[in-house]
């Protein structure tokens, strides 16, 4: 008997929680953001459920009316190391710009966490949809949306190259001899290309995992076809499950078309589920969670995907007004999408920001209803696993891992025990091949 | 009656040890430098001994012929963060360039470093000695000695500017009324400079300490100017107590040059002490590491601080050759030290090769010998305190920790508890003040 085909599972590790207003909930701990224990703790819990990954996000500008977790908050790659000390198992994976770094130091940087963690790291590649990121970077401007990817572009090929600059039995380190390395077996890049010019090599090997495991988050175009050259896995978002067969399918199909199996790339959604005994105390706890937020917060919220564009200057009861192409260099697909929402339900500006920053509707009610929902997305082809966004941190964690969790592991959807040890070993992806390893070697292996 | 004036200790945490051939001795760890256990293990034991600090070096560009070392280790910042989830009281110092940074990051992980650590960060601030870097950052040339501390000075600025984003009660909370922060305690930097233009705020707040310690560690002429500015200790090297008690009189006359007071800077120098329970046994420890190096490593470990500038062009047994300028643009004080030395003592290049590699000399000897040194150097106002750098790790440090360090406490030159749980508290470094924060604030306080 074959096993089941497995449920992939993260957690995204954002503070009090996924909502706006989380850290008004009478249950969040107020400073979690910049809380260790508080983040130490929900891993512990993440790894005792056996969750596939931890997820932290990031941003590098802020502003008077970004949201409160974005104001004061760790960096990924520290709060992700400093996680890796206290931790075994779960897969540990954080967001970096590839428009405002340098690939010789996220690559440093990535393969350092990977080897502490013992080959349990991610990297979720971002292009930085807010405009204000050139203002903390000395940019002149902000790469327009399509530049940006091909700077990610680059920026991907280079790092991945990087990673390989040392094959996996390049040192020998024989004290006899006191010969360290075999210097065949070191590789420099010597990439030159438009955007960046790095030799190497670098100074760090391959972790057990081989290299860290690429994620990516864009949803444009360009963003998907990115991630089905370069990512191993892709975070997305999706209203209904219509919507979410058609991305994956069209993923999936992208990553055909460049030679790729259809199992090399994992395909994510976001979902915030909202879990009580019964429907009505899951919708209770929906609203508790909806009212924390005033029409002023919601308008900052919405004002945020559309880089900061005023809103208020408009009347809040009148139709969504037309915004042409305002968005489109910030976050496209979101800014996109709300505004064919608008156009379609003919909502009102109120009616849209209150929509935008509720929690997402879909995943309320009992854990019978959360984990049927999680099964029909997943047997539909809708995703190889989840994201999971607690609207309120520990309770979203925790809920789903008492009360869902048992019930997808019943059915065999979800592990009972960790498969592996590394992130790539549990994700079920392959160890990518070192490009420099000759034939021999992999032969005798 | 007051308190005795107290030693400061540090340790460097460098894989196998501070000597170059340290991975080929018996004790040593051979795979240490990307050893996260081993890491582990020498922290806890740097923490029990109530050492002030662990700091990690770096550097960024590898060569066929760089120390073994320096081909394969851990990144400083996410060594550093996974350190600070498993100890409670020992600093955390690591190394970045200024020269291959951008501000905004610097500060962000730095910052978030301090507040994982609850106030135990510390940046050794450099501008990367190392030619080759410009390779790896695709710029055209490595910048000038005179540059590199141009951009290092401005770097600080911007940095100490954006740590003071937030004011350290910006952040109300108050669930109620769903304030989050005040916004006239967040403060944009809007720094438009020579090198730099970044706006702010920054996205993360002070820590209990304030900001990170700064350190700094050129010895030539603009890096002591520039640590005289900036920086609240100096990790240097002498072979001498005269040329170390010449150094700390003329960085301490400089920063009261610049309004401070001496005391807000501290001198580090480097040792490497080698410990035995008599004299005899050190030396005989001395030559088992000394003659761990063949003269072709150690040509090689001379070469790096001289940009891999090709000395197998001369004869070994030759007078050392005459350099001119080769050199001043990487390591300037120490090539400038080295050129010195061979001079003066008309040495080969053979003996200037092994001299520069083998351990530092002046430290070997019983515990009470070493004990005496470290005396009669902090009382002479050659050193505030010291870092160690144990020629072979752990036993460089162990034996220290075990044999001289109780005969310092026993003296009442050293802590036998930590008065602090920051490293600021530990060194004796007052708090910054934020730079925003108005009088009657502090008046209240």
């Amino acid at each position: 008997m074959t096993k089941k085909r497995q449920l992939k599972l993260g957690v995204m590790l954002h503070g009090a929680g996924g909502h706006m207003a989380s850290w008004r909930h009478p249950n969040a701990t107020i400073d979690a953001s910049v809380n260790f224990k508080f983040y130490k703790q929900l891993l512990e819990k993440a790894e005792a459920a056996k969750l596939d990954l931890a997820f932290v996000a990031d941003g590098l500008y802020i502003h008077e009316k970004s949201l409160p977790h974005f104001l004061n908050r760790f960096e990924p790659l520290t709060i992700l190391s400093a996680l890796a000390a206290v931790s075994s198992k779960i897969g540990l994976v954080g967001t970096l710009s590839t428009s405002y770094s340098e690939p010789f130091t996220v690559a440093r940087q990535f393969a350092s966490l990977d080897i502490l963690s013992d080959g349990r790291a991610g990297w979720n590649a971002v292009t930085s949809p807010l405009e204000g990121s050139a203002l903390n970077y000395g940019k002149g401007e902000h790469p327009a949306h399509g530049e940006r990817y091909l700077i990610a572009t680059e920026f991907l090929e280079v790092t991945k190259g990087l990673w390989d600059s040392w094959e996996d039995d390049a040192f020998i380190r024989n004290r006899e001899t006191g010969v360290f390395f075999e210097p065949e077996k070191m590789h420099r890049l010597h990439h030159k290309g438009k955007y960046f010019s790095v030799d190497g090599p670098l100074n760090i090997s391959r972790s057990k995992q081989g290299q860290p495991v690429i994620f990516q988050a864009g949803s444009s175009e360009p963003g998907k076809d990115l991630a089905a050259r370069e990512a191993d896995a892709v975070f997305t978002a999706h209203e209904s499950i219509e919507q979410a067969v058609e991305f994956y399918r069209d993923v999936k199909a992208r990553a055909m078309a460049n030679g790729r199996s259809p199992d090399e790339i994992l395909i994510f959604p976001g979902i915030s589920p909202i879990i009580g005994k019964t429907d009505e105390e899951a919708y209770q706890k929906y609203l508790e969670i909806a009212n924390l937020i005033s029409i002023d917060d919601a308008l900052n919220y919405l004002e945020r995907y559309f880089d900061h564009f005023d809103f208020r200057q408009y009347s809040l009861d009148e139709p969504f007004p037309e915004l042409g192409d305002i968005g489109k260099n910030s976050f496209q697909s979101t800014t996109d999408r709300i505004k064919e929402m608008a156009k379609q339900e003919h909502l009102t500006l109120r009616e849209v920001a209150l929509r935008v920053t509720s929690p997402k509707t879909s995943f309320i009610g009992t854990p019978e209803k959360i984990a049927d929902l999680i099964q029909t997305w997943f047997e539909a082809g809708a995703a190889d696993g989840f994201m999971l966004s607690g609207p309120v941190l520990p309770d979203g964690l925790t809920d789903f891992v008492e009360h869902v969790l048992p019930i997808l592991q019943k059915r065999g959807l979800f592990r009972t025990e960790y498969e592996s040890d590394t992130l790539r070993g549990n994700l079920g992806l392959k160890i990518p091949r070192n490009r420099y390893e000759r034939d021999e070697v992999i032969n005798n292996a």
